[in-house]
């Protein structure tokens, strides 16, 4: 109805908004990144103050009712169907967010903040002291407050949809849940069958002293060959690693190094190289908005995982770089055979702990939070009873169950800080990486082969064009069908699975 | 008028809108640290966006009308005369700078930042070809707007008034000016003489190898016993050195070392240190809102050139840090006495770039700075006849002048960036610190002594409660009243270079 020149008005209208948001977001990223890097330590209140005011500002912008008036006028629609243009995504885009943004009343937002800030302190303390009481009260109280949210949002069939939806956009409960039944029982059987093999693999040649020094050069020289831009980022060391976007060309990633188990840094690197390559590779076309962000957490986590795992615990990987790891490290590995590392590296054990979870039990892990946080949000299972639900699912699941609290349901940091629908990307992610790794190879052939030739490049290409330069500009499954021809599903990486590990753990 | 709860809910509203934005300065002051030390060469497209939009809300928040209204409902006024408590001070300072945003038209601001910008790169280039016609049209525009942007602003006896209060509040071009019509001569003469004392000082021995690992572990060393507290700041590298404040509790500082010349990174650092404990010094009334910043510009460099020249150039401690400084370089120093390097630090010659000038000439730089700005905003010079004024000035304040427009008129970035009335915050700052050395020594007894004792503790002890915790609340002028009992005045800085000098080049 309004003319074509005021049309246009109105969505570059609607872009500046987003411009701001993006600057904003850039701009608390750096604040982020500082706290976990260089930030003296008395500078933590006044970073929260900084941090806390700035997201209060993007938060206004999206939430503004004068940018939901534009996006009416600007014909921005919720629909699910892939868009035709890069206009319609950004404006299904920022309608999804606007929506989410202005439904949720400022009240609510902060009592979350302030109730997750004190759940914190509260996780530490009963973390150290392996005592799940210490944090019941403060979880009951974010478990009720995050209904309150699920329910101000809008939800049809569970409330945990609507959680869900803040890291997987498009995606519901019962999709997730879908591949989750498929995946289950065929991981939990697999770990069986490896821990039945008789077929013992020894990875102690990962325990021995790696001077931090070698590590991080050998890190670097791995970064550079993949094909991470070092005038376009940064590698630094960080308590927990992460990757962070301050700008279109300033992705900058942290990672640890344990100089008594190589692992922690090679894989920890590798992995946030995966998601740092995705924000590095936006297309020309959606760089200064927020388009330029993943697909979703699933999709990339698909890239950290794809990197990790798919190329950097592969045998050809290592093929390639198994040389120069030797010259870092001659006393430890001079003498050691690359299959021999190869399998070391992908020793397969039921454990407690997610984070130190091989790739065949970790999907389990996750299934066993989705499960649990899925039951306390829809009402099914109290929080007092949470520690034996725990306990009993680590069981059917994983075959072992946790001798305390902090071994079990207080290990990880997620629920203190109020995020639920967060744990099931991680196990998306290992879904979507097997899924793009087929249509890669499909297109470009046979990944042993590039990898053994280290021929990154190639591969990195591939991504780029089918997958990074897309942004956000699809929802998760329809990127999903526009590179696989096919949605999500659980075969793929199920078929990789028992490919790897059947000679590793010679299963028959 | 109004009631006691309806007034102290106007300032608490004051307070909100100062808190904001303190907290954007502080998130800009991070981008900005950044860009000079970590940040990848690609970022600085995005991150000068990022800079721009911090910069715009702070502006947005400081000009805002309903500010306006709440400093007039506050009862807030510019008066002159040290201010009854510290409410009335927030309100002074906050109505100066609102009225100083809100008087300048956005446009004009924009069109100074986008001239400024160009301005920049032609200043660039030009020095590189020594031409100063490749920067003529530039400054030209420069001028004109800033001659704009006083008029906006309002002046009585000059427009250099409205230019130099941004950066030294409540002082006048005719205070400066006088006082430096007391300095001028006698720096002219001091230097005049030194320079006919047939006494040479050598400093070959600071132009030796000097590893930048051992000069840093010195620094650092330094920066500790001086009461730098190294969990509210940290140290690091940049082009240029600079201080910059990114919370209450966490001010940074930067250095350059050069491998060939051990002055550049000792005194460096040791400036900065001054100005950063300056910051961290603000008193615990005043730490969270804009009263929480140096009073001025020449109050923040009194503190840096207090702690670079009449501690860090100063024989006293030297005795204390020379045989550390000699563990750091055996080699260079070990042969070399306290008393020769004292001398080699004190080096006085007339040369043509300020930022290498010693403390007898660098006044003379800064004046001459003074005199020709001064005149350009005035009228009285124009853009084209400034290159052969600056020679003429030079000639006569330093007894040499340049051989081309590089080492002459382009030397200096600041005009390009459109600041004028900057430069004779340096020189100010030179006899601040005197005035206030002269009330430290009354009050605790000869600095010499401290000095070689290390007993630095009381020294920054009697700046903290004499300077640092006062912040903003007082004007320079009235600061110095405060601290001394006298209005600023050269004397007590001509006395000290006498009283220096004078052994050092057996002057009669």
């Amino acid at each position: 109805m309004a003319s074509g020149g005021s049309e246009k008005s109105v969505l570059s209208r609607v872009r500046e908004y987003d411009q701001r948001m993006v600057l904003l977001r850039h701009s608390a990223a750096l604040l982020h990144w500082d706290q976990e890097t260089y930030m003296p330590a008395a500078g933590e209140e006044g970073r929260s103050e900084q941090i806390a005011l700035l997201e209060s500002l993007a938060h206004e912008e999206l939430s503004s009712p004068v940018l939901g008036e534009l996006l009416q006028e600007a014909g921005a629609s919720n629909h699910v169907g892939i868009p035709g243009d890069l206009n319609e995504s950004l404006l299904r885009e920022l309608l999804r967010a606007h929506k989410r943004a202005a439904l949720v009343p400022t009240r609510l937002i902060e009592e979350l903040a302030r109730t997750a800030g004190a759940a914190q302190s509260a996780w530490r303390r009963a973390r150290e002291q392996a005592h799940f009481g210490a944090f019941l009260p403060s979880l009951e109280r974010l478990i009720s407050l995050r209904r309150e949210y699920a329910d101000a949002i809008g939800w049809e069939a569970s409330p945990y949809d609507a959680l869900l939806d803040e890291y997987e956009p498009f995606t519901s409960t019962a999709e997730v849940q879908g591949v989750f039944a498929e995946l289950q029982p065929r991981l939990t059987d697999l770990t069986r069958r490896i821990g039945e093999s008789g077929s013992a693999v020894d990875d102690d040649i990962l325990h021995r002293d790696y001077p931090v020094e070698a590590q991080e050069r050998f890190g670097r020289q791995v970064l550079k060959e993949v094909g991470f831009e070092f005038d376009r980022g940064r590698l630094d060391i960080s308590t927990h690693p992460f990757s962070t976007a301050l700008g279109a060309d300033d992705v900058r990633i942290t990672t640890r190094y344990n100089p008594r188990f190589l692992p922690s840094g090679i894989f920890g690197t590798v992995h946030e190289a995966g998601h740092a390559l995705y924000e590095l590779g936006f297309g020309a076309s959606i760089r200064a908005g927020s388009l330029a962000e993943g697909a979703s957490l699933g999709i990339h986590e698909s890239q950290s995982r794809f990197w990790e795992n798919m190329v950097g615990r592969s045998l050809a990987f290592w093929k390639y770089f198994y040389p120069e790891l030797q010259r870092c490290f001659p006393a430890q590995l001079g003498d050691f055979s690359v299959e021999k590392f190869y399998r070391a590296v992908n020793v397969v054990r039921p454990s407690l702990i997610r984070v130190e979870a091989d790739e065949v039990t970790y999907g389990l892990h996750v299934i066993l939070r989705f499960e649990l946080e899925k039951a306390l949000i829809e009402g099914d299972l109290t929080v007092a009873d949470l520690p034996d639900a725990w306990s009993a699912t680590s069981q059917r699941l994983l075959g072992i169950k946790p001798s305390n609290d902090a071994e079990g349901v207080l290990q990880d940091i997620h629920w203190s800080t109020g995020a639920f629908g967060y744990f099931p990307t991680y196990a998306l992610g290992n879904l979507y990486s097997a899924c793009f790794a087929e249509a890669l190879q499909r297109d470009i052939g046979s990944l042993d082969i590039l990898l053994e030739q280290g021929n990154f490049a190639v591969i990195l290409d591939w991504l780029q064009r089918n997958i990074h330069t897309k942004g956000r500009s699809l929802s998760p499954q329809e990127l999903c069908v526009q590179v696989t021809g096919q949605h999500l599903r659980a075969d793929a990486f199920l078929s990789y699975l028992e490919t790897k590990y059947t000679p590793i753990y010679e299963l028959s």
